[in-house]
């Protein structure tokens, strides 16, 4: 579709008129694909070379970390002339984004409306269902004929594209219903829509957290959705494209969360910022770690006794640890995709106790085996395999628990389980090893 | 939205006749969310009181496991009404999961022309373009005029529902463009539709893998995509819907993978199914994990010496293990999300090394404290240090070269990279605190 080595050679000689006649006829997003390639100026000087309309719709396909270098020190008229050009919620998450100066400064050079339509979504927050809404609206009135939705419908549709359906409010704005487009084509101008109207729509409310909107899409296979203020007037729209965003970076998010990684942390993003948001975890885990080898400590005698101990005591709390991930993933996944809640967590949890219970005797006789075939060793066998049925057990049971209580106290359960799951899991797999070793110590030796 | 309880209580008692006139006014995703909830006798019944058509519905939105008990011992005159119904996609799905003498039943039951596009739909592999695009299409001819193409797009659009765009084709089926619907309504009814076709058309083969299907829609924000064979003959369409799906499903598939179940277990799943799903992954690491217990087995003297040591080893292999996940997650994610290629690996390893470097000597440094103010050994401190840093390094290194090397070899990167990288910083976790432990060995006791 391109050629990014040919773009980047022109870029900077005399190709310059080249490029400005030819890029324009790609799509913005394969534009900020070959923005995405080049280094730090040479993005500058391809995106300056941008009329302000591709430039408006390239600057929200390029990652985060290729905009801000983009954006560091663009002239600021350049700047307001883009963000006049784009949809009301990629401007407010532009401006959002801007050190608070420079947002202020583009606010006040925008066009009037413009600027009250970015200041009122500024107000929601990022993650809600106003945060993610645009307030440019197909919306027709009730008591239309169906020739004067159709001239409404041409006047709006040129800023907004092709959409299948249009909203129909009442007099005070309320959400009454939608119309399907393709349906003014078959009756005649000078009926009513109001025959026409379906009025079974679907809305949610503007404070609505966003995960919760992507469900309501994800249900009820929606392409667009109404949104609405607390007395059901419209007040703005919500697309596919935008929920599509917020599934994957959700999903993301989850994943990079039970990894230990807080915040959306892109492989391409510098390494310092990489580094930043990966050692706070790393430091939890090293003092949990610490937590967990003060239990060893507590069987120094044990271990001095009999030192082959030390060999297998990370197996009994390395396999805890991925029962417990696995049990984790599954709840936490359940939870996002709003499967599991506390009507029928009781469920969830009797299943976790069978799955620990089943897994955690298959694994321990298999390592009894080993153990025994390895050291010839029968007690150790034994001591083992009751460890890693205890240790199975407890990480699958609580692999579902601690989730569900962290959701039920509002903390998200994907950051958070992972740190109580794996301190639990180390501590008790060592001390249950250790402490049915020391129990049975003489018959051990 | 609805009362589940009082749903429930209703069915099997004289409530059938109530039910049967008022759920018919609920959406069939809500339909399916109140199945779900009953045991496997009342869904049954609650779903052969749905007629044909909202049984068609219903049946794509309930989960896996439902849907196995509903279709059980379903009538084969019922479920061919009810594929009938269906649209050609998901009439392919249901029939896959259909034993194979019922699904060549029902194939012959079917309308031929059902039948024949169905069969035709079976032939895709179900993670490709063709295995989740539908056939019924709503396409014109270029060179008809704008009162055909309504017409066409009237009688087209009743089994299809509202979409913005309609397919334009030659007269050899090859796509050239997509028409805007709204557009019909400004243009004279006597004018060929040629002059307001978009010629600029994204389209994808019939053999594209999901995946890839997926990253385009994401890409270039689509609502709808066209679906070639190898001439350029149309041959389907591929809606959002379905990729959000994808998406959801993809996103879900790699964390569970990673957390390593090899199928989309859900949460609600019997537990009999999870435990098969979840012990092959617990049986290999059971495999590494004796491996590494083998390499602290190598310096077994070392620890008898000095038994303390056992209680800081595990730290080593678990931060190694925890720095390998962050590392391994964001890599899997890049590569998922097409942010990762081969092009650009190179920067993508040297930022690895730069994490690796940096969060090794960070924590490095804080373990060797904690040792050192612990237990009053300075020389501790100093191996414990090292080894971390050379673990987190390899963990940081080897957690994106893993699946780079896996993706080459066309192995899922999600399924197999924390298998090896697992053993490999348990190993080396163990190998170089006890390497080094063995060689400082006078200067700590």
């Amino acid at each position: 579709m391109h050629n990014v080595k040919k773009v980047t050679d022109l870029i900077g000689d005399d190709g310059k008129q080249y490029i400005k006649e030819h890029i324009t006829e790609l799509h913005p997003a394969d534009i900020a694909d070959i923005i995405e390639t080049l280094d730090e100026e040479k993005k500058k000087e391809l995106f300056n070379l941008l009329h302000t309309e591709i430039a408006s719709k390239v600057i929200v396909e390029v990652n985060e970390h290729s905009r801000d270098q983009i954006l560091e020190d663009i002239n600021k008229e350049k700047l307001t002339d883009i963000v006049e050009e784009m949809s009301s919620d990629d401007a407010a998450d532009l401006i959002a984004d801007l050190p608070k100066e420079e947002a202020k400064d583009i606010l006040e050079k925008l066009h009037w409306e413009d600027s009250t339509e970015v200041q009122k979504l500024l107000k929601y927050p990022e993650d809600t269902a106003g945060g993610i809404m645009q307030t440019e609206l197909l919306s027709v009135r009730e008591e239309m004929l169906v020739e004067d939705a159709i001239i409404q419908l041409m006047a709006l549709s040129e800023n907004i594209g092709d959409v299948p359906n249009v909203f129909v409010v009442d007099k005070n704005r309320r959400l009454v219903g939608i119309l399907p487009v393709r349906k003014l084509l078959i009756v005649k101008h000078e009926m009513p829509i109001s025959g026409i109207i379906d009025r079974n729509v679907i809305s949610v409310n503007v404070n609505e957290d966003q995960e919760e909107v992507a469900n309501i899409f994800k249900k009820y296979d929606l392409i667009s959705l109404a949104v609405v203020d607390d007395d059901s007037r419209l007040v703005g729209r919500i697309q596919i494209d935008d929920i599509v965003d917020v599934l994957v970076e959700e999903a993301s998010e989850d994943m990079l969360h039970m990894a230990g990684i807080y915040q959306d942390e892109k492989i391409m993003d510098p390494p310092l910022k990489s580094v930043r948001m990966r050692l706070p975890w790393l430091v939890i885990n090293l003092a949990t770690a610490t937590l967990a080898a003060s239990v060893v400590g507590l069987f120094q005698d044990t271990l001095q006794a009999m030192v082959i101990l030390a060999m297998f005591m990370p197996i009994v709390a390395g396999m805890g640890g991925n029962a417990g991930t696995q049990a984790l993933t599954v709840t936490i996944r359940g939870i996002a995709l709003g499967e599991l809640s506390f009507n029928n967590a009781k469920r969830a949890v009797l299943n976790g106790i069978t799955i620990g219970v089943l897994n955690g005797v298959v694994t321990g006789v298999i390592m009894a085996l080993i153990a025994y075939y390895w050291k010839g060793n029968y007690m150790l066998g034994i001591v083992l395999g009751l460890a890693m049925m205890v240790n199975l057990f407890i990480a699958n049971f609580f692999g579902i628990i601690i989730p569900l209580v962290l959701k039920w106290l509002k903390i998200d359960p994907a950051v958070a389980s992972s740190i109580f799951l794996t301190a639990l899991t180390d501590c008790i797999g060592f001390f249950s090893f250790l402490g049915l070793a020391t129990l049975f110590i003489k018959y051990l030796v």
